[in-house]
Parts: C-alpha cells; sequence; structure tokens
C-alpha cells in the first residue's frame, strides 16, 4: 500500500513519551528542550513590531528559495566559520529538514552511512527515511573511535559520515582537535561526506571552542546550523553551508520540498539578529543553562556515588549517564514514570535500538530545585535496583 | 558525485525567470502570486498581537509534529467539506510540502504516475524528484479525458493521479460534476490514490461549487489545502486531509523531514481565523481578482479578436490563451520581455517540456489598467508575428 522506504520508519520514541512528559507534575529530563522562561520574548517582540513597520504589505508574499538574502549573508558573516559566503547558504525549516535535503541529495537507497554509537535519533530517522544502510561505529569522550572507522570504509567505501562535533546528542561529548584533524584527513583520503550537525556549538559552558571540520575540509563538509537552541524552537529556521555545487542541488531539492522556508519567520529572525539581541541573550542563557549542568552533574556525584558514570559535557544540553553493565534502563524509565521523573533510555539512540544501561538526561528545561528533586527520586529508584524489574513485563509507553 | 533522484532535477522556469520578471517597469502575467496590496495585513498584525498577549513564553516552543490541533479542528470542521475529523488533517509547509510528503509516501522510483496535459509544473517537479514515473492524459474545459485515462490505466496500472478541479493552473479550467464522478469510480474500480490540489478552490467569482473528490471517494482522495492563495504565502502553511493509515505514515515522515512546520505561523494564522477574519478577507479578494479577470478577459477579446483563443475560467489566478497551431509562445515570450510584458510560456506545464502554442496569463498580481496596458503590448507583438521569430535563436532566460 506505502512506498517501500515507509516501511523501516519509526516514530521517535520520545516524541511518544511527549504526552507522558509533558503531565505538569512530571519532573522531565526526558526531552531536548530549552527552557521557555528563557526565551528571548521582549527582543523577538520588538523584533516582530520593527519588521512589521519597515516592510509592511511585502512581509507577506513568497520569496527565494534558499532564503532571503541578507540571513544567508548575515549566517555567512557573522555565524559561520571560515571562510563562507551567502550563497554557500540555504536557509531550511529547522536544521532537521537541511539533513533530510542533504541526505535526499547524497544518498541512494542502500547507499552507506556511518555514524556514531549512539547518536541524534533524528539522524537516525531521516537515514531510515532516506533507505540508506546505516553502520555504526564506537565513540568516547574525545569522539568517533578513529581506527574503528577506517576499518569499516576500508571494509566497505560509506558516502557520509554523520557527526555532532560539540556537545553531541546524546553523550554531550565533544570532539578534541587530534579526531577532528584526524576525521577530516580520512574523509579526504577515503573520499566521503562529513555532515558537521552543530545546533548546540554557541551553548559552551566552559573549555575553549575548537574549529569546525568545514573550516578543516570545507570541499568535503556540510554544516548544519540552527535557530532553535539560541532563539526558538518555534520559528523552526536553520541553515546548510556547503560547497556551491552541493548547494545548487541542494536549492533544487528544497524548490520540491516547500519552495522556501517560512519569509515572515526568516524576516523575524532577522530583525532579532540586526538589533544585536543574540549575544546578549546568549550570555544569559549559557549562564542560566551552564548553572543547572552544575546543579545536575553536583546531585548525580552526591546521591549516586557508586552506581553511576558520566562525563560532564562543556556545553550543550545533555548528561548521558550509564549504570552498571546488567542494568535496564528502559526498565528504569517505566519506575521513573511511576515517581513522576522522565528520561530517554539510551536505547532510542542506537541504530538496531540495542539494550543499554545509559540514559540521556536533559538538564536545559528544569530548575536547579527540580533538578535536585528529579536526581534524588532517580537515585532511590536505582538504589533500591528498580531498573532490574523482570524483562517480560513490556513497557507501556 | 549525487544521488539518482538528483538527476532529473529541474529547476521551475518560473523561479528562473523571478528576477527579469520583478524588474520595476516589468508587467507581470508570469507568477501566480496574489495581490501583496490585498494582504490582510491590518487583521494579521491584529491577530499577531493576541497571540502575543495570550502565548507568552509558550508561543515559541517545539510543538506536535502534525500541527497544533486547534488548528486541525478548525480547517476539519469549517474549511473541509464532508466528513472530516482532526486527526485527518496533518499541518505542512505550504502545500508543496504536503505533496512531496504524500509522493514520498505512495511513490517508489519507477511507479507510474498520471496528470494532465498541462498541469502544475510545481507537482512535476516533486514526481521528477522522487523517481516517479509521470505519463500525461489530454484534459478539456471539463477536466481529464476520462477515456484516455482508463485506457491508460488499463495499459499499465497506475498508483496514482494528480489534479487540480478547480480553477487548475495553468489552465483554470474546473471538473465537470460528471468528469467529478466519472474519475471516482474509476479511481475505485482500479485502485489507485487520487491527489487532489485544491489551493484555489476559495477563488470562486461566478458558477456554483461542485464537490470536491474527496467527499465523493474520501477512502481514495487525499486532499491538499493552501493558506498561501487566501491568507499570505509567506506563513508557508498548508495541509493535508487523507484517511487515517495515510496521515499515520505522512506524520512519520514529517517527522524526519522537519518536525514539525512553523509554530509561531501557525498560531497567527489560528487567530486570524478565530477573529473572524477570512471570510470578509475573501469577499475582498474575490471581488478584486474577479474584476480583474473580466479586465483581462476583456482585453484579450478586443485585442485579439482572431488570433487568440481562452476559455474564461470561473476562478483562480490564471488565463490560458492560445495561439494558432504553428506559434512558439516560448519565442514570443522573449519579444515580450523586451516590451516589458511577461507571461509563461506554456511548454513549462507539460511532462515533456512539448514546444506549445499557449500561455498562462497570471491576473491576480496586476492592476485592471496594467492588465490593459500589458495585453495591449501582447497584441501589438502578435499581431506584429513576433511569435515566429527563428527558432534558432535559443532563449537567454
Amino acid at each position: 500500500m506505502f512506498a517501500q522506504r515507509t516501511l523501516n520508519l519509526n516514530s521517535s520514541f520520545i516524541r511518544d513519551i511527549l504526552a507522558v512528559t509533558q503531565q505538569p507534575d512530571m519532573i522531565s529530563f526526558a526531552g531536548g528542550l530549552p527552557d521557555p522562561e528563557l526565551f528571548p520574548v521582549a527582543p523577538l517582540q520588538q523584533a516582530a513590531a520593527r519588521m512589521q513597520q519597515r516592510l509592511g504589505n511585502r512581509l507577506y508574499q513568497y520569496s527565494e528559495t534558499p532564503g532571503i538574502l541578507p540571513l544567508r549573508g548575515h549566517i555567512a558573516g557573522q555565524l559561520s566559520e571560515g571562510d563562507v559566503h551567502a550563497e554557500q547558504v540555504i536557509i531550511t525549516t529547522g536544521s532537521q529538514q537541511g539533513l533530510d535535503l542533504v541526505v535526499r541529495c547524497l544518498i541512494d537507497p542502500g547507499d552507506r552511512v556511518l555514524v556514531e554509537a549512539p547518536t541524534y535519533l533524528g539522524a537516525l530517522q531521516v537515514l531510515r527515511a532516506n533507505q540508506a544502510t546505516v553502520l555504526s561505529i564506537p565513540s568516547d569522550e574525545e569522539g568517533p573511535d578513529l581506527e574503528a572507522l577506517e576499518a569499516a570504509v576500508k571494509r566497505h567505501p560509506i558516502r557520509c559520515f554523520y557527526t555532532v562535533t560539540d556537545f553531541q546528542n546524546p553523550t554531550g561529548a565533544s570532539y578534541s582537535l587530534a579526531r577532528r584533524t584526524g576525521l577530516a584527513a580520512l574523509a579526504e583520503r577515503y573520499n566521503f561526506w562529513i555532515l558537521e550537525d552543530a545546533p548546540y556549538t554557541a551553548l559552551r559552558y566552559s573549555g575553549e571552542p575548537l574549529p569546525a571540520l568545514h573550516t578543516l575540509l570545507p570541499e568535503r563538509v556540510i554544516h548544519f546550523g540552527s535557530f532553535s537552541k539560541v532563539i526558538a524552537p518555534a520559528l523552526r529556521l536553520g541553515w546548510i553551508t556547503a560547497p556551491r555545487e552541493v548547494i545548487k542541488v541542494v536549492e533544487k531539492l528544497k524548490q520540491a520540498a516547500d519552495l522556501h522556508s517560512s519569509g515572515y519567520d526568516q524576516q523575524l529572525v532577522l530583525s532579532f539578529l540586526q538589533s544585536g539581541a543574540l549575544d546578549p541573550h546568549l550570555e544569559q542563557i549559557r549562564s542560566a543553562y551552564g548553572a543547572r549542568l552544575e546543579a545536575m552533574a553536583s546531585a548525580l556525584t552526591r546521591y549516586l556515588p557508586q552506581t553511576l558514570r558520566f562525563i560532564k559535557p562543556q556545553g550543550g544540553m545533555f548528561i548521558w549517564a550509564t549504570l552498571a553493565s546488567n542494568a535496564s534502563t528502559l526498565e528504569l524509565f517505566r519506575a521513573a514514570i511511576a515517581e513522576k521523573v522522565a528520561f530517554v533510555p539510551g536505547e532510542a539512540f542506537y541504530v538496531n535500538g540495542e539494550s543499554d544501561n545509559s540514559m540521556r538526561l536533559n538538564f536545559s528545561n528544569s530548575s536547579s530545585a527540580m533538578i535536585e528533586e528529579g536526581v534524588k527520586r532517580l537515585a532511590s529508584l536505582i538504589n533500591d535496583n528498580a531498573h532490574r524489574l523482570p524483562a517480560s513485563e513490556a513497557l507501556a509507553y
């Protein structure tokens, strides 16, 4: 009845449990949501008033497929490292659409794509929806295992390697400089594309920034940026920077896919950026999210000193925490929901949904007090061995 | 270097000539644009203020993949004929994204899709981008030739028939009741999907509405609606109504494609609709566009009584005009551009870009005075036989 590509489609575990995790009395570490209380509402309302004033009727008309030129120019000049020009930028409906368009541009059904284990599940969904053959390699706190990567590529050529280099979703890990240069050298030697997804790069709370992969190997890296985490997700605006020949093909696919992303929202974001509101807003959310990261790391260390391991990330929105090897975070999840605390079990982030003893904990959308209380509840369950419930009781969520 | 599906991608002729046709001294009958002077700017600004007031920070957060529920409910209850429920509606990034998602849901590479000749070129782009095998059948002022359709389907089964039943783009033709019921019967007998694209249905200036195909055969028709022509294209919002099992699969594809369409723009449109602003706005644009249709039909009849044929449509945005069989509207186009008047040569709307002696003339985005002047210039060129320039001089645009 439906096309082949629909047969592998999974709905996101996270989206499926959204209704449960959004109950008002739930402490949710499950989503990947920014805190709505920190949205730059006043600057956005002022930006909206200015654009309405300035553009009048023109604000509401059709516009160009690759995005409005001043926004592309602003991204090229101010939000991209390296030597990027406006015509190398396409505005997309969230960076999620960027991923979908680029995968459709590069991948035929069956083409091999390599990812890290674990990785962003939205990327797994796009790859499945486009019938890629997805393979994974292990990674650690400094990035992917490059020996495993080279061995995999030698066995079978790959078309793409998909990665989040800064504060990965779900692990929070960032690539070391050595892994960045090593990965770029492998992409050049074995002739594969790198899809560098960078939604969290601006959310750094400690440490020093390291060069993005597209500055190291511009001809082989397609870079994805997003306004969702740094301005507002509802506006669904992200961007791609890539070599010109890629942009040309992506533009044609985008024309067929939606003609263009919301011109209204593009003008709103442009007006916001031109007012200079981004930098002070970034300072504010970095300060708030950094404090929440500290609160969560501190609570995990205090309440679960023996049973849980994690590496504190330098930025982003997530802590990846690991229990004993015989524990099941899927079982823990069910018990936790009953205690009104939610997280995402690790298996959602693996290519084949492998069962896992890890979990993703989001710290950006809870106050420090809620973080303290939520970790306390989790610790009580873990210390009661609730995560070792009989595996036969299927997950109800 | 790129995926197979990119090899057949054409950029839209219309988008390619946009720069030329947007010169300030150009009279353009080329685009399919609503008149920006008629956008409901004041009601939209009031709707924006109300939603900001009402929702505060929540306005800017992520929302549900199929769209915000009150908007889906409003579409089901007020903007759809027949027995449609909110859960049968998905909000898309323009109806163009709806087309792309549904084609990806139903079509494997090589699957046969039937269209009318001529047809909407954005649909042709989507079908090419998804590697459908596109076949066409002739149509006339009452709709598609159903005998040709049945003969084609008997020769080779098809997966879908794509159509614009009301005020087609480019011909302006609307299906008679007999063709509607006949087409529904064929879809049922030969088991194919109908994709019913309805962006212009609300723009009726004369005659009586006829039932949409999805009310005649709800289990086999996927219906596409759009706010672009009746509110504002910049907001990029459209919708699909379809049987529940189709909606479920489309929702998963949409989750991978962009998570959701702009929540900000959805709330804006909802606030506009809830204020009751749509009906008076529709009355206003129907009156204005209806008068422009009259102006264009009258000018064509007065200036080109012998050399040009057309059937006045009952609604929509286009007149389809045909010259003598040995004329070339592609050659006429080049001469017309030099005289600062633009239109779209007919060949853009055919599956194989067949050369054609027809042209699409848009009347919604020019004043009656500009229409009079533009038709006068065209008539002068046609009467000078400018459309029979040597075919060897390639089109420069």
